[in-house]
């Protein structure tokens, strides 16, 4: 009767709960749950919430499972718009100064992106303004990296990946697997991308209204980029002046990811891209950490 | 560019997400999205997930949502094992040193209590030890309080509600609401509870297991007790001796709350029970706080 898990009371709940999980035989997990009951009772005795409010998360709770499935990911959509997500990105990618700033995966890398070779462009659909994508993989001492993978996906100029339109639009539509030349250069043809919503029709999509925050992402494109003895980096690049960079949903931001889409007028560069000139262009260059041996 | 949602970083994830918050129009809903902000980044800070640690939590999160139906609520069980359930309790009912203790609801009043005269037997299945269940409902200044109501529970012999055996057991079995007499007295037949497992084949179930946690709650009546002009109580009678009174895996127990059943050979008493002697009795007052008008 006078062992740990009796007695409870607001003073004791911490020390009581974290008790019943002394006995977890795996170290991790134990220093999980003892950190959650510290971390989640600090919250709970900060707000104080009614019987009536604890239902109510309990039913906001359960409204998300709900909706998650196959291809919706809705706790996904939570962590990202509470900026867990992020946070789980950056301690995860602490990379020197020099190195590309990383930013969320997202959800909608479910599919492989095929294979393609240098000049290919990724838009089967044709839906959006033609656009070249072009950069170089380096190391941060500045060496160029040749044969770098470049994995890139975005939505089309419609603001839909092709996962979520699977009807009309063509298979692997607007993804692409790169690798880069003996410079590390890459260059791709594709459509300048458009600003989107997140998935809104959900219980996510309800506490964005409540909290009068909208829904949308500035236009990017996603990038990973390997390079055989370096860490690899999951990035987007941000379409300069898009509606939303100052409030992505998501807060994958970083300025140092924002690049413009330029207009250029030669006729040699756009030979060699084959493409008509003038045209647009969107470069970035990605630095990739060394890893010690 | 320089608002705050861009620019995420370790140092600044709160400052950047809760200022996201600082336009909802509710103050409520606004002072809640921003303390689980900053709680739930300071618990992801000291346990730095991994990529596949968060992945976990949103696939552990996900499988739970979808153990929810109408006659489970995974989440609640959640609730109660990291002993958040028992601690919105306590938050919720800080009463007078006089009042006795409270205690979880739980998940099985789900269905209202029929009204029974006092004496009724509430044992419609005769599964387990016959019992007398009998208290006084007072004031917390000593005065009974007659036409008190006490809404009364249980589990049978077995271990199991009404509701959870709707194929063998009577409905309503197990279940009472009473009126207290001129002197503010209950009474009722009933049977000895037994012990038992929370719902333990889903994710919380898997937790449990992980964390070398057993399932079990000691034998209890659940008790709801109001009267004019005081404040309800919501609370449980533990069994005395029974298994895992000291490890109650949803934190319920009080010392306060535990009596003995006890057997008593006195015939003129068995009459006034209605039932044989001798007789098992579990005794258990109530006292209730005043309300200030």
């Amino acid at each position: 009767m006078t062992t740990p898990t009796t007695g409870f009371s607001e003073e004791a709940s911490v020390e009581i709960v974290t008790e019943s999980f002394a006995g977890t035989p795996d170290a991790r997990l134990k220093q999980i749950m003892t950190r959650l009951v510290e971390h989640l009772h600090a919250f709970v005795k900060d707000i104080e919430p009614t019987e009536a409010e604890w239902q109510q998360a309990i039913d906001f709770l359960t409204a998300i499972g709900h909706m998650c499935d196959d291809t919706r990911q809705e706790f996904v959509l939570l962590s990202d718009v509470l900026g867990v997500s992020m946070l789980v990105d950056a301690i995860n990618n602490r990379r020197s100064a020099a190195a590309t700033d990383t930013t969320v995966l997202g959800p909608f890398h479910m599919v492989d992106s095929p294979p393609r070779e240098l000049g290919a462009n990724i838009s089967l659909d044709g839906e959006g303004e033609p656009c070249v994508f072009a950069g170089q993989v380096r190391s941060s001492d500045g060496t160029p990296l040749p044969g770098a993978r470049v994995d890139v996906w975005q939505a089309n100029g419609a603001g839909f990946y092709d996962v979520q339109q699977p009807e009309t639009q063509p298979e692997r539509n607007l993804r692409g697997l790169f690798t880069a030349d003996d410079d590390g250069r890459f260059w791709l043809r594709t459509v300048v991308p458009r600003y989107y919503p997140i998935p809104d029709d959900g219980p996510v999509g309800r506490l964005l209204t409540a909290t009068k925050r909208h829904p949308n992402r500035p236009a990017h494109i996603h990038v990973i980029a390997e390079a055989d003895g370096h860490a690899p980096i999951t990035t987007h690049v941000f379409v300069e002046g898009s509606p939303y960079l100052d409030s992505d949903t998501v807060f994958g931001v970083k300025e140092s990811l924002i690049r413009p889409v330029t207009t250029v007028d030669d006729p040699l560069r756009a030979e060699r891209y084959g493409v008509a000139n003038p045209f647009r262009l969107l470069t970035f260059d990605v630095v990739l950490d060394r890893v010690r041996p």
